[in-house]
This record gives C-alpha cells, sequence and structure tokens, in this order.
C-alpha cells in the first residue's frame, strides 16, 4: 500500500449482496439486499488477525486512508486511529467494517431503489434496530470465513454495536474496544434525538418519508442535524471556538453560520429516511431492559474490554460506561476504563487521536 | 386582601396607554403602545416600599396571586416567593410586575392589531432590546409616580433585565436579587435559542412572520418550546422524572409524550414573533462587550446584590454568576452570591421555593 500524507491508498468497497435479502428484526425483509463495506490491511493465513469496526450515525465504510493521493480528500472516518504504524495497526490487523443497516453510504437503504415499484423504498423501508446492524455484520463476516475476530471496535453508536456484539455473539471475538457509548442512550440524548426527528417530521416536503420527487434539500434535516451536532460539542468546546463572536461586520453569531454551513453539507450527503431510522435504532436499545439487567447481557461476554469514556461527553456521560464497567466488573471479565480528560466533549473519539491511541496500543499488544 | 389556598385574590390586569407610542432602541416607534401589568401589595405613603419584579420568556406582568378562588385556576408564576409573609413578604413590599415589551400577555405586541391597518403588526413589529424591556418599565413606574425602588428583582430573562437596570438606572433602586441569570447567555444557550427560531422559521406556515390568516396551530413554535424546554431541565432531573420509561403499553418515550403535551400547550398560548424577538432581544444583551467591560457595565451601581445560582443550571451555569460577582466586588458593592444546589436546573428559581425563600427575607430584612 502507498502512503500518502501519513494515510494510505484504499481499496474501493466492495459490495456483499444477498440474493434472498435481510430479514429485519421485525419480521420484514427486503431482497435483494446489498451490504457495502471495506477493509484494510491483510488477513492473515489462520484468518486471527481482522477486527471489526463499527461505525457511528454519519460515517460509512470507509474508516481509513484515502481513494486517491488528492490533497483535498478527506481520510476515512478513524483514520487517525487505524493505519500502518497507528493504534489498530494494519501491519497486524486486518480491518472490517460494513454500512451499517438503514444508513446511505452503500448499504441498501431507504433512498435505495426497490426493484419491485422501480421508485426508492421511502415511507416503506423497515426501522432497523441494533441488532439487525450486527447480524448484518455477521452475514458479512461469514462471507468473508471469518469465525473469529481479534476485537470489535466502535464509539458512540458503533460502540452501541459492539456492546450488542457482546450480547448476541460472546464467542466471536477476543476483545472489544468501546468509546464515548453505553449500554443505552440516557434520557437526555433521547430526547434531543426525539426532538430532531420532529423537526424532519415537520418539514412539509418530508411528506412522511416520501419525498425523493423533490429536489429542493430537507430544510428540516438540516436544522435537526444541527440539534444533534449540539449533543457532540461541549460547552467548553463551543466557548473556545466560538464563544459570542459574531461573523465579520454582521450581527450573526459565527456559531450561527458554522451550523448553517455544516447543517446544509450535512443534508446534502445524508438521506433524512436513513437520520430518523439510525437515530431511532440507538434510542430503542438498551441492554439492560432487554436482558433484565447488564450483568445478564453480558452473562456469555467472557473477552477483554477496553471501555474509554470522555469528561466532557454530556451524550454518553462517563457514569454511563461505568455502569457497563460494573457489570462486566459483576460477571468477573475482565476491563480497562480508560477516562480521557479532552474538551471535545462526545466527539473525541474522532478529535484527539494522541489521547485514544496510547489506550487502544497498549490493549492489542 | 382574602388569603385562598396560601395565595390571594389579585387584582385584574391594568393598563398604561402611551398615546405618543413607545420609541424602540433601533429607531422604531409604534403609537399608540400599551404596557399591561399588575401590582401586589399596598404602597406605602412616601412610596418606599416598591419592589419591581421582571418576568422571564413565557410569563406575564401576573406574578402572584389568583384572580379568583377558583381550585383549577393557577397562581402568577411567581407566586411561591411573592405573597402575605412569603420571601418578598406583601405585608412590607408593593410589588409591581409589567409584560414585557415584545411579549404578547397585554403589552402592545406583533399580534396586537396595528390601527393603521386593521391588522397584526406581525413581521412589521420591531426587534426589541433587553434595554426596551427596561425603559418601558421606568416609564410605567414614573407614571405610577415611583421614583426609587427599594428592589428590582428577577430570574433568567427577568434576571438580565435586573442587570440591565444596574446599568441603566443604577440610582433608582437599593438593591437588586437575580436568580439563574448573567450578564449575556453563554454560546450554548444561544445556539439553543438559534436552533429553536430556525425551526419556526422553516415552518412553511410561519410565513416569515404573518400567519395570523391561517388558524392551524404553528408546529414550528411547538418544537422550538421543546428545544427551549430542555435547557431548564438538568440532565439529573429528566432521568428522575422521565428516565427511558414508555407511556403505557406503547413504544413511545414518556419524555416524548410530554413534551408533546408541553409543546402544544404552549403553543396555544404564546405567540411565536414574540417568541423569536424575547430569545433574540436575550441572546442579543451582553454588558460586557456593550460596556467594554463587566466593572464598566456597572460602573454606577451602588447598591447591594444577592445573586442566586443554581448547580445544575446549564443555561446560565454558576460561573457566569461569579461574572457578575467578580466585577460588583472590583467595584466595591456588596454582593452576597447564594449558590444553592438542587436537581431542577435552570428552573428552581421557579420551583424550589423553600431552598430560595430564606435567602430572599434575608437580604431584603
Amino acid at each position: 500500500m502507498q502512503s500518502t500524507q501519513n494515510t494510505f491508498i484504499a481499496a474501493p468497497p466492495k459490495q456483499l449482496v444477498l440474493p434472498d435479502g435481510f430479514r429485519f428484526l421485525h419480521g420484514q425483509t427486503i431482497a435483494p439486499f446489498s451490504i457495502t463495506y471495506e477493509t484494510f490491511g491483510t488477513l492473515n493465513a489462520d484468518r486471527s488477525n481482522a477486527i471489526l469496526v463499527c461505525h457511528a450515525l454519519s460515517a460509512s465504510a470507509h474508516a481509513a486512508g484515502k481513494y486517491t493521493d488528492a490533497d483535498d480528500e478527506r481520510p476515512g472516518w478513524w483514520d487517525g486511529l487505524i493505519g500502518y504504524g497507528k493504534g489498530i495497526d494494519l501491519d497486524r490487523f486486518f480491518v472490517v467494517c460494513a454500512n451499517i443497516v438503514g444508513s446511505c453510504f452503500g448499504t441498501t437503504a431507504p433512498s435505495s431503489i426497490d426493484p419491485a415499484t422501480g421508485t426508492p423504498y421511502g415511507s416503506r423501508y423497515p426501522w432497523p434496530t441494533i441488532e439487525d446492524m450486527v447480524h448484518a455484520q455477521k452475514a458479512l463476516l461469514d462471507h468473508l470465513g471469518i469465525t473469529r475476530l481479534r476485537a470489535v471496535a466502535g464509539g458512540s453508536l458503533g460502540g452501541m454495536q459492539v456492546l450488542m456484539w457482546c450480547a448476541l455473539y460472546p464467542e466471536m471475538m477476543d476483545a472489544i474496544i468501546t468509546m464515548a457509548t453505553g449500554a443505552a442512550v440516557p434520557v437526555q440524548g433521547i430526547a434531543w434525538h426525539i426532538i430532531g426527528r420532529k423537526i424532519i417530521e415537520s418539514d412539509t416536503h418530508f411528506g412522511g418519508g416520501d419525498y425523493y420527487d423533490n429536489p429542493e434539500p430537507l430544510r428540516g434535516l438540516q436544522v435537526a442535524r444541527m440539534v444533534g451536532h449540539m449533543t457532540y460539542l461541549s460547552a467548553q468546546a463551543l466557548q473556545t471556538k466560538f464563544a459570542r463572536r459574531r461573523r465579520g461586520n454582521t450581527r450573526q453569531f459565527e456559531i450561527d453560520s458554522y451550523f448553517e454551513y455544516q447543517g446544509k453539507k450535512f443534508a446534502a450527503l445524508y438521506d433524512a429516511n436513513s437520520y430518523i431510522r439510525v437515530q431511532a435504532a440507538m434510542d430503542e436499545m438498551d441492554l439492560a431492559e432487554q436482558y433484565e439487567t447488564l450483568e445478564q447481557a453480558f452473562a456469555k461476554w467472557r473477552g477483554e474490554s477496553l471501555l474509554v469514556s470522555f469528561d466532557t461527553d454530556w451524550l454518553f456521560p462517563v457514569s454511563e460506561v461505568e455502569s457497563v464497567e460494573k457489570a462486566m466488573r459483576a460477571n468477573g471479565t475482565p476491563v480497562t476504563h480508560e477516562r480521557i480528560s479532552s474538551p471535545n466533549g462526545h466527539d473525541t473519539f474522532l478529535i484527539d487521536y494522541d489521547l485514544i491511541t496510547p489506550s487502544v496500543r497498549a490493549f492489542l499488544r
């Protein structure tokens, strides 16, 4: 692999097509169903060096590297952690990342064309669960002939998938790495998510989810994204980056201008039906409710866990990570809880690679 | 006055009509202009026992008491603090509260009929400032023949008015009482307010502010209120009151049902044009920016200050109150900063009367 600006050239995304379709937890089947994925590094001869990486709300299968060596191209979403010589070292590990069920970056999504009608699934697309995301990842690993993983890793919604892996397929991996996540979204986060969905659903152009004939971008999605974005930022980071500063000589607050830019950029790339579905899947997951207690959810998980929390993360506060830690300790499994201090809130796992890399490197040694 | 269920029967609201109109800080005049106000208790012979109370975003001139003794009628918004024998004791003090400029509870508002056109002012109504609110209160006191106040008191936006009183009319009062407020809204609060305004303004029924022909309630206002409501609640209170509980046998989260109820109730009573204007006024105020430093903003203020902060208030964190305290101390004026611990967040000043009353009572002794 060619090295470019401290990253590498990644292979293009691949697709696994399930001709008989994918059956969602709530009973519906979409057939055929495609899972878009990428792999990084080399699978060793005994297929024992694979790490599954699970992505968060707005990301994709493109976890690391660049497709070309163009200067203006951004590398994969976890490029700071995954690479040759990096925390998840591609000299040692083979990394797999699949676009999650419900997301709109290659895996069959609400915006995909239903071959039966020739129009997008839209409102007819099922409401996926975190279990669905994990089951699709498992189907992909089966297809790749990987029967055991060195680790499963992810942050935020990605970390929720990792914890669901512990509940559903506890014998599949030696270790897990989670960051900025928990076994359920606390009520404050749920409330923000619900408000975001209401903003989208009350946009008259949304049309109940069947808006694909309308060329206008959905304003509701732009504004809902601003709500989501807020939950990723700490008060401290907002103060440092924006404070009450105005834009140029205008009276517009810089934070307003920034959110308009980010909201529009996001809504141009992301699909509203995917947004409300993936976020709702996040809200619905609650391992303690599903298995009666967190201890029982992790009852069959015997591997090693690295749980990373961030002191300014208010979407998944440190106390949520402590609940997971406590349950795993009660079950007698080895847990490392790294409490990291950073002003960057929930998004620390996508920003402060100097802070998260040492723990990951030591854990995977 | 007749006592009823630990409160009293309040006199009906009164109106001061300014036939020549009210001139807003930004230059526009609305004429005639009415200020709706209420008074509680009795002005003493030398007119020295008056306390001006300033209300917050969603409140009105009805600060205390009930209009009738009906069981189902709710008393005024600060009835827990203002009353006979209460923290602001009507046996001693005469309390004045005016509906603020921009608000829709009796004072000439965007929803008021413009006599020149016979239609509501709507989008033509000026964008008021906190200075406008204070100037209108001053005009009312002049009308009432009150040349000196025992105190000015308020919480949240009401407290911002109080601090503006210290800057504009520092010789008018002996003392101030503020709760859950600061000399500017920190950026996190501004960001939520901006998002709320975007939600309202992107409701297609809003029509740029001229929506009064439309009988439908504005969904945008309902959802914007949910955003605002969130900033008043602490994570702790959300967890205690709602957690991840579902409504009855449904999958709807209780917090969702609660917000739908509260959002609809609010939007049925409050006007969207007032909401965006009053909240924007709050965001625009910044005494440190306006006077270069907070010390200079309070340079002429020589009275006593009681500043009350709440540990779980994340709209106006304790550190904001400390900035005000520090500036007043630097100016050599007497300040008491009461740090109160309560799970009830920003709204503590409207909830925990047992916690706030002792400080107020001692301060006014």
